[in-house]
């Protein structure tokens, strides 16, 4: 038997003490985004830090003036290939919690129509998927006694909270972290059986603002009519934000956004993206996205605009008829191409302020900031990668671009002169960021196996 | 000495026992808005019954679907007139807490530049007020042994929660209620030297929407552009509520409002109502409301359409990039004249409704509505009161229109046939339904004095 066949089998003769290992990472509560949970996050960074100790990886926790880094390095093999595999222990938020049909940090295996799924926070972002590639270190390691390729470990904590610490930690450990080629895992499948590598991400620009009129809230009786409200401002500027075309009215928004490339859109319509099934899955039936482009387009070469939260006034039980002082909302643009988010964030504050009426003031809350990314697929890696992949699934692998951003991918790029290849097993019904969040057991099974596949041949690329 | 200035006299000795009676009325946590405060609204009601009894009055607790009624008749003497006393004892939630300097339900005096002030949750709406009309009572029994006219009170918990259970009680217990003339202390002073009637308060129609589009909270990143987003949408819908003039655009909404009659114009112009000291005290200096009326005027004469709340997606710390499934808002309307909120409710539905997109739908919840009322004052007491308040307070006591909204008036007259004095001595800046509510000392105790006025004219008129 080969040295592959070895592995591959290893997998799945771990397979259950797998799934036992993952679930105790799952339940830690590591939601980074709410201070209240900070302890549980260093616990998830201490559980990764025994779990590479295990494998005879050399780790460490590594703390930040957020959440900590994981680190950890493979013994260094000379000649061979050197890699980083990035992926985060955070975790998003849990609500709301009445949608859940469990508890969230209570995994279990579920069947569905669709095979088994993990259910639980974080079974698909990111820990059942970083835990693929461990457990593809395993195998190796148990059947050979070493990996592959030298591996580095990258574990972050503040991947669903905008990364803070991410680029301090990046510049201060440049010489430590800058290898040959990046791995990460936060991607998605094409679809249930066909595999993706990652090509393009978009960037991000997450802005909150603060609307304030009055210095206190008010009684609607005695100040509704003369009193600016500011609900209604925001509403205002909210609903502005978009022309009845669905394009975004900021100034320059679209500047650095350029026109998909014929063969490109050839490529992506052979694909058969099936737009009535991607929004009949979620019970839609009309893109309502930027007009003259497909939803495909629309996710993956169009930037967007998305209001993601909005507070004000009284919002509990019943009714109150008060004329509130603040209002507020969170709004993400996803960006492609060389959009820039410096420069975007700029004009959207400009627009905001300029909208705004005499007596009402504005605060801005920066929520981070990243440029949209695309690979290059020159690297030998990406082909090799393709191919064994499509060894493992029953459909070829494909390259393709994904709606979703990992900023960490255009710093790696940035700052450690380093590509990344996106290979993730996330499905799109996974309801990452949603109650009821899952990740497929064959995804993370067959993951597994493919990790076990790729470390093989980036041995040989 | 007459037996006012005995009873006068009266109010002024028990000054210290009122107030701590009226502090051990201020810490029951009697927020009708909150299914978890149920039971102290129950401890609110029986307090009141107690309250009564010790004065000699035949009170009792009447449960209904909500909140109880309180119910309480003075001995009846033949050929006296027969007056019901109106107040309500459940309370505004306390939200948000942080902003409050004390706790809420924490009674206190505290000495302020403006003279000294009862702090707490209720102590101007409306638990102060109620017992100024209480302790009055309690004085001209202790000083005649009687009451100089029959009273029956009827003191409601469901005021602040669109009291759901009172137009079936009225028109169950209306023999037992249907008097001479009803007293509702509800209201406010024209300033805090200038006792006020009031001759006209605005109706109000409550409503409340949510909107669907997706069927679950979806990822920005993978829906973000083709899913619709029902934040955007409620902005959208929102906004567009109000013309550029500040009018509201729901058809027919302005059916029924009169220009206002031009001796009223003069009248309320002579009081010199001082519209940037009332805007300035809130921090405000431009009027935002309807263009081409004064504050005043907007505030007493014109209907208005105010949003009270806002609530979708994620309202947490930091961010998260999720697509909601789901965004509300509570939408209050104040009406005047002869609007008539069944017919304004179905033309805002409607036009809800026409604005929505394919795939989302809507949710509407009724939060009440009532139309405007407007007192008549040929009856001799509305005279005959305006000349005691004259002798109590420094200035003249005035008839003026009042900006919110006491639907109760308006079922006294449609369903027990029975017009209201409305009298309150609330002043602008008490802070009701917003943080640190106060009630000044002086309204409490010169409205007590107030009121032995007022029931000794009545007895007369």
């Amino acid at each position: 038997m080969s040295s592959l066949d070895s592995a591959l089998q290893q997998v799945d003769h771990n397979s259950d003490a797998a799934i036992s290992r993952l679930f105790d990472l799952l339940k830690i509560k590591s939601i980074s985004t709410d201070p209240e949970f900070s302890d549980e996050c260093i616990k998830g960074a201490d559980w990764l830090v025994a779990e590479l100790e295990s494998l005879g990886i050399t780790a460490s926790r590594r703390d930040t003036a957020g959440h900590p880094m994981v680190i950890g390095h493979s013994d260094k093999v000379e000649g061979r290939p050197h890699v980083l595999f990035y992926g985060h222990y955070d975790v998003q938020p849990v609500d709301p919690l009445d949608l859940w049909h469990r508890q969230p940090f209570d995994p279990i295996i579920e069947q569905t129509s669709e095979g088994d799924v993990i259910r639980a926070r974080g079974a698909a972002d990111d820990k059942g998927q970083l835990m693929t590639f461990i457990e593809a270190c395993r195998a190796w390691k148990e059947v050979e006694g070493t990996l592959p390729v030298n591996v580095t470990f990258l574990f972050e904590g503040e991947e669903e909270s905008g990364s803070p610490s991410l680029v301090p930690f990046l510049e201060a450990n440049k010489d430590e972290l800058s290898v040959d080629l990046a791995l990460v895992c936060d991607t998605g499948m094409w679809d249930k059986n066909t595999p993706a590598i990652c090509t393009m991400l978009r960037g991000m620009l997450g802005e909150e603002i603060t609307i304030t009129a009055a210095d206190k809230d008010l009684h609607s009786g005695m100040y509704g009519g003369p009193a600016a409200n500011p609900i209604r401002i925001l509403s205002k500027i909210l609903a502005d934000l978009h022309d009845d075309k669905g394009r975004v009215t900021i100034k320059d928004f679209y500047e650095g956004v350029d026109p998909l490339p014929p063969q490109v859109k050839a490529q992506w319509d052979s694909l058969n993206f099936n737009e009535s099934e991607f929004l009949g899955a979620v019970d839609l039936s009309v893109n309502a996205g930027e007009q003259g482009f497909t939803a495909l387009e629309q996710i993956c070469s169009r930037p967007t605009c998305e209001i993601n939260g909005i507070d004000g006034g009284y919002t509990g039980e019943g009714f109150k008829t008060v004329l509130p002082a603040k209002a507020s909302a969170k709004i993400s643009f996803r960006l492609v191409g060389k959009q820039d988010p410096f420069k975007i964030r700029e004009n959207f504050r400009a627009y905001v302020r300029n909208q705004l009426p005499v007596d009402c003031s504005v605060e801005f809350e920066d929520h981070g900031a990243s440029p949209a990314t695309t690979m290059s697929i020159a690297n030998k890696a990406f082909e090799n990668t393709r191919k064994v992949l499509s060894e493992e699934w029953p459909q070829d692998a494909v390259y393709a671009g994904c709606g979703g951003s990992i900023p960490v991918v255009g710093y790696f790029e940035e700052l450690l002169d380093m590509e990344s290849l996106l290979v993730g097993f996330g499905l799109d019904d996974d309801q990452i960021h949603s109650p009821n969040e899952k990740y497929s057991l064959q995804s993370f099974q067959k993951g597994t196996r493919s990790w076990v596949r790729i470390l093989h041949t980036l041995a040989n690329s």
